[in-house]
């Protein structure tokens, strides 16, 4: 097993790593190698922990989370990560300084950097902020260690913005790659992305938005589908597009689940807010309109509940290539009958496949906990070959 | 000093360990030897911190809280025991999701158990429904594991459910075996656990139903005293008078404090909710009936307040044998004069055991660290040896 | 630069630790030696870590923090010193028990002890109340260590109280320091100590306090400008004086900005409560009396309002000593323009300073670790001394 292991750390050594010394914030903003760089380098992570070997390479140092909105999955993997390489935890929770920027970002980033290794943020919530918030911290990174004031300059992890959601849709492709065998044989398979109904209103784009953006770089027939109204930002939807135009696999969009899940290996049903409706309710927000906030929500459940028939039941699922598609998500979901009356997903559906959604959840703490390694070290290769050496238990004295 | 210890070890090394990957729910379903185990576990790594030596066992991890109720000692004591062997605590905060059963839990359960090598809960509010959330949360972890989505099973540690509070009695019952100087020595002491009076409504009924379930196995004379319409769940009560039955020790319930405390070697005066009460709550709270809540506590109150002589003042303390039994109290106390106008215990009575009162407190950290250690290791008494050779510093460079 | 640092813990290694298993709670408790000895220490710590050498001397051990106020800056700074040093941070929230006193902290205090290395303690609100409830903790430590309770008697570190914040005003002195060259060549520097004016209301008088007493010993020329009104506590400014008489510096109390600033080298313009106002908003507090506040919080904005000219806007920096003094501050400034219309300083001059004042907060958290060492450690030199041998890397691995 730990030859195989050493192997994995041999073949690791060829990959040049361009992710050193860099943020992640966008999976569109690193190379093919480098995401093939984390999911090994994940991988690998998980079986050094299995085999109760310690990854721990630090041994001190904090890692920052700065949930601007409710997380618990993301948290724990975040959190769990931080804890396997050595950083512990320390949470900057800001009480709702949703649209804060300026001067109180740009000292704050500092602020919570002297002894820093990594910061993860989510800032999910307003179309055209999260990403921005994002990069005024780094900026403020940047100057701040270019200038002498940070001898470290901290890593940034994007767990989850208003564009992409990187730890997610990593963690989905390790799922994939697990399931299939390989990441080659993820080629030509059909993937629907596709709007499923539920009773609540403005779930984030970034997961519709960041499997489109992956999955067409590997080979995939990406099907998009969504009632009209629901389109994500434009311009990652061209970027889908092409991506499959250079990967050589295929993109669509519809208006029908139906024609998106027909013949798929793969479905990945879940309900996102309209982007006009995220748009008006960013608006909104900022002017701090309470009974037009209510209006819209009011507004956006009555549209939603014309497309209660957008649901993966297993009437669609049948509708997959040989009615066993793959069935993803990234939890939780609305299951009819369960956490809802009408939801995303039939109750006889999720319970077919929650045993592998979980194992889909799983992967994320690896995901962001390669992300870090690839961060610090110029080779991870070779960390892990000293790892793999050392053969230091996690758990002491453990038989 | 530290031969002393590895004699211990050794005496420990005889003793099968029962505990082994098993969660720690309620000390009924524990076999006194395995409590016995607990308690000297408990004690050596009491020894051992307190001789600079590290217990640290993990060199990382995560130990999940998940207080479903408020807690400032039980919360330090998990806190103390998880980074004591080496792990750190991360926060399940839930936010009043009381009453959530079903997908949520199953699921959460698992999403928080990636990387973690055990979960703490508190959920001691409604009767019926504590110690059943930890059964579901157990059984989900159990399926994650068996499934392969989990490849270590967390142990689970009941920190406070509505039947028991299993580190709270096992953490008195080590202050017992200190004060009177062996397990052995507590049979034929008496022990009066008594209702006492409180200002307050809805106090739990884990504490004294854990310990008459518990003090009944080691031959102690336990007295059961409450007023009328204060009894608690009728099966432990039964349980306790079985314990009694076996271990040559006794039990009576009797709605006198006079009669309860009258001779005896151990006073444990304190206040809970009648079980009727608590019943009739746990159906309002989860129909919302703000308004039957309300009467509810009103008419508790003035129930209560129908025996106020229920209290452990000079009078009836001078009823103890030799007007010198140990006073106990989980705290914190309601101490009259002092915390409330008229409490539990007199001022000058519990200031004559305060000190003692809190060494009472002092073990629940290393019993909750002793049942961690016999929950991941076959042989803690191995993995105490090694740490004796080993000779690691807790706090390096002291002198 | 190694050989430079072992040239330091020698140095250090001839001085004298009076600050040994004492609590770090105002800086007038403490002599300039062991103020100098906090200063070394946190400067080799931070040249440690910028090494990336390990200085974790604790194996395992808890940080317990209290912050009865909001803070940033100092929690972040008070966990990354506890993270440095190996400990864990426990946080004890409390939820607005602001004024408690008497049983509840006496046995709290014992209750989060059992395994915790350190207690740092935020509590700046109430005049007269912040330090008498730190006393109250270390009594009860004091007592619990006696008896036997506590094996470890946990070292306090105030984190800012209604007298003193000494973790400020000595990561301000260590700024003064690297910016000046030396503590020495402090001696003849005139600094403005200067309220200035802010929108806002009730900010504690510690800053100030701090700085006039700690900076007056140091032989500079101490000028505590403010309106009328605006006085700190008298004890406090006699000792000022008092302290300035002694060490051949000088201090002067004005209600002029501009003879505070004129000729400066150092310049601290920060508003603070004026000393009536806030007790009697301790007064309100204690008997809740939200009207009678909310009426006070007008009045004081009113008076704040006719002190508008008390800014330190480029007019006054030329009045410094070649309109080139130093500008300092604790963070977060009111800035005019950007965090507020009108207040402590202008966009631009602090924009000229603000990575300086980065720079100042920086310290922070080695002055706080380097408190920490010093209180467990007879000799930190030795200590130090060590740490240099091993030559453990903090980072593992990194090259």
């Amino acid at each position: 097993m730990n030859k195989t292991l050493l192997e994995q750390a041999e073949a690791l050594g060829a990959m040049p790593n361009g992710l050193y010394a860099t943020d992640f914030l966008l999976t569109w903003e690193k190379s093919t190698q480098d995401l093939q760089l984390v999911l090994k380098v994940a991988l690998m992570l998980k079986q050094l922990r299995d085999q109760n070997l310690s990854v721990r390479v630090f041994d001190s140092g904090l890692a920052v989370s700065n949930f601007r909105d409710k997380s618990t999955r993301t948290r724990f993997s975040f959190a769990s990560a931080a804890n396997l390489l050595g950083l512990a935890i320390q949470d900057l929770d800001e009480e709702k300084s949703q649209l804060s920027h300026g001067e109180t970002v740009r000292e704050t980033a500092c602020m919570i950097s002297f002894l820093s290794d990594f910061i993860g943020i989510r800032d999910d919530i307003f179309l055209g902020e999260g990403n921005r918030y994002m990069r005024e911290v780094a900026a403020s990174l940047d100057e701040c260690h270019a200038r002498g004031v940070l001898p470290l300059r901290p890593g940034l992890i994007n767990l989850q913005c208003d564009m992409d959601h990187p730890t997610q849709s990593l963690a989905d492709l390790l799922h994939l790659q697990q399931v299939f065998g390989s990441l080659e044989a993820l080629r030509g398979k059909k993937m629907a992305m596709s709007w499923a109904y539920s009773p609540s209103y403005g779930k984030p784009l970034s997961v519709p938005q960041g499997i489109i953006a992956l999955m067409t770089r590997f080979g995939m027939d990406v099907h998009l589908a969504h009632p009209e109204g629901y389109g994500l930002i434009p311009q990652i939807v061209d970027m889908a597009a092409e991506n499959a135009r250079q990967s050589g696999g295929s993109f669509r969009v519809s208006h029908s689940m139906e024609a998106a899940v027909k013949d798929a290996h793969i479905v990945y049903p879940k309900s996102w807010a309209p982007f006009n409706i995220m748009e008006a309710r960013t608006a909104l927000l900022k002017r701090a309109d309470v009974k037009g906030l209510e209006l819209l929500e009011r507004d956006c459940l009555a549209q939603n509940a014309e497309f209660m028939d957008w649901t993966c039941n297993s009437k669609m699922m049948e509708l997959t290539r040989e009615g066993a598609a793959l069935y993803m998500h990234c939890l939780p979901a609305d299951i009819s009958g369960v956490s809802c009356p009408d939801g995303e997903v039939d109750a006889g559906v999720f319970e077919r496949y929650r045993l592998k959604t979980y194992l889909e959840a799983g992967y994320k703490p690896y995901v962001i906990a390669a992300m870090m390694l690839a961060n610090r070290f110029v080779s991870p290769a070779e960390v892990l070959r000293e790892i793999l050496q050392n053969q230091k238990p996690r758990v002491r004295y453990a038989k």
